[in-house]
């Protein structure tokens, strides 16, 4: 049994793109995380800052994106998006998982923070050294380990659509343009936008937004 | 073959304390991070922002604390510690290794700077859920996966000693004591914190430090 802890259109978005892409049954249970002191406190059993995604599997609970990207890819290895223990794609794979959370996310809210540090002060680095990190690395392949497509191309892919499309805070890069084709191009990409659209109509925050335009 | 780019007393040291555990061949190169401008620009080539720790497996490189734990744990499953795919704990596990880099060390770095925000800004959520988050782990859990040690521990452990006792920003907290005494305590801990200690005092920067006092 896989139960999904989701907001639509927040983070784990890209959490529903990856269930999409495995193929497996799934349950979805809307968090309301955009309520005034977010989601309610009973949710903290959870996830232990409130926030989503987390995935129950077989009374198992999973946080945080990328250990949740490792965790489903492996078990569910069928699906083909993640290179094998052995398989030398596999540092590529786990690297660039990990660094989608613990560098490429903070390094962005601190940007649009404007909080100023030296490179040294976070562990997440300056924002230009890891702009410049992923445009070379795309520059150079199609995906993030190469030719194939993987469960860390949904986590970069979807980071890279939310902060540069719709946060207008990531620089347009030609090769961020292309990957974001690339990878939104996909069937369970598309399915998985779909969805979660339809789920974030059902929602009054988003219905609020939608009349007051 | 095994390399590891490392700098004695730093945030790359818990990855010396896993090598330690591994039990396995390595070869150390120290990198400079302690310079006016970091690390020399060519060892950009190793890792993105020039830091460390990085490791070189087969021709292979790998960064980020967790990305490389999960991968050494795996490489080397032998060694015992990472439980297996399929394995219940695996979920456990991954989570605390990504939470260690992703949650629990931005949410310092960013107490340590009096950086304010609001518990939905940042990816890293709040010091305080982190910090309770912790605790009620651990006062309910000998290890991070319940009795048995394994490679999250080593980050845990690591990021609670670093900023317990030496920096003095993680408060007091008899699980955190208890739980340091517990993982510090085995020889491969102690091996490598020797370790560290002969190359830092090797190194011009701590030769200074200690000469001053
Ligand atoms: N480190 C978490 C971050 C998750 C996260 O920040 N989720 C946001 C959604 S965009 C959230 O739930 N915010 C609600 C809140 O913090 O109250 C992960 O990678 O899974
Ligand atoms: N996200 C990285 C953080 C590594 C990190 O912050 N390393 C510090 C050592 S304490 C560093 O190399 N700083 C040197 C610099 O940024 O110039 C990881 O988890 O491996």
């Amino acid at each position: 049994m896989l139960t999904f802890h989701h907001a639509p259109w927040s983070r784990s978005s890209s959490i529903l793109w990856l269930l999409e892409e495995l193929g497996v049954d799934y349950r979805i249970e809307i968090v309301d995380v955009r309520g005034e002191d977010g989601a309610p406190e009973s949710y903290r059993a959870i996830h232990p800052h409130k926030k989503v995604p987390a995935i129950d599997h077989d009374n198992t609970i999973v946080t945080e994106r990328a250990a949740i990207s490792i965790y489903l890819g492996d078990v569910f290895a069928e699906a083909g998006l993640a290179p094998a223990i052995g398989d030398p794609r596999r540092a590529t794979y786990l690297k660039w998982l990990v660094y989608a959370d613990s560098v490429f996310d903070p390094a962005v809210a601190a940007r649009v923070h404007g909080l100023v540090y030296g490179s040294n002060d976070y562990s997440f680095g300056t924002f230009d050294d890891m702009v410049n990190h992923v445009d070379r690395h795309l520059s150079q392949n199609d995906y993030v380990c190469g030719d194939d497509f993987t469960a860390a191309d949904i986590q970069l892919g979807a980071a890279i659509g939310y902060t540069m499309d719709m946060m207008k805070v990531l620089p347009e890069r030609p090769a961020f343009r292309a990957y974001l084709a690339r990878t939104g191009a996909r069937p369970a990409a598309k399915a998985a936008a779909a969805k979660d659209q339809e789920m974030a109509m059902r929602i009054p925050f988003f219905q609020k937004q939608f009349a007051e335009r």
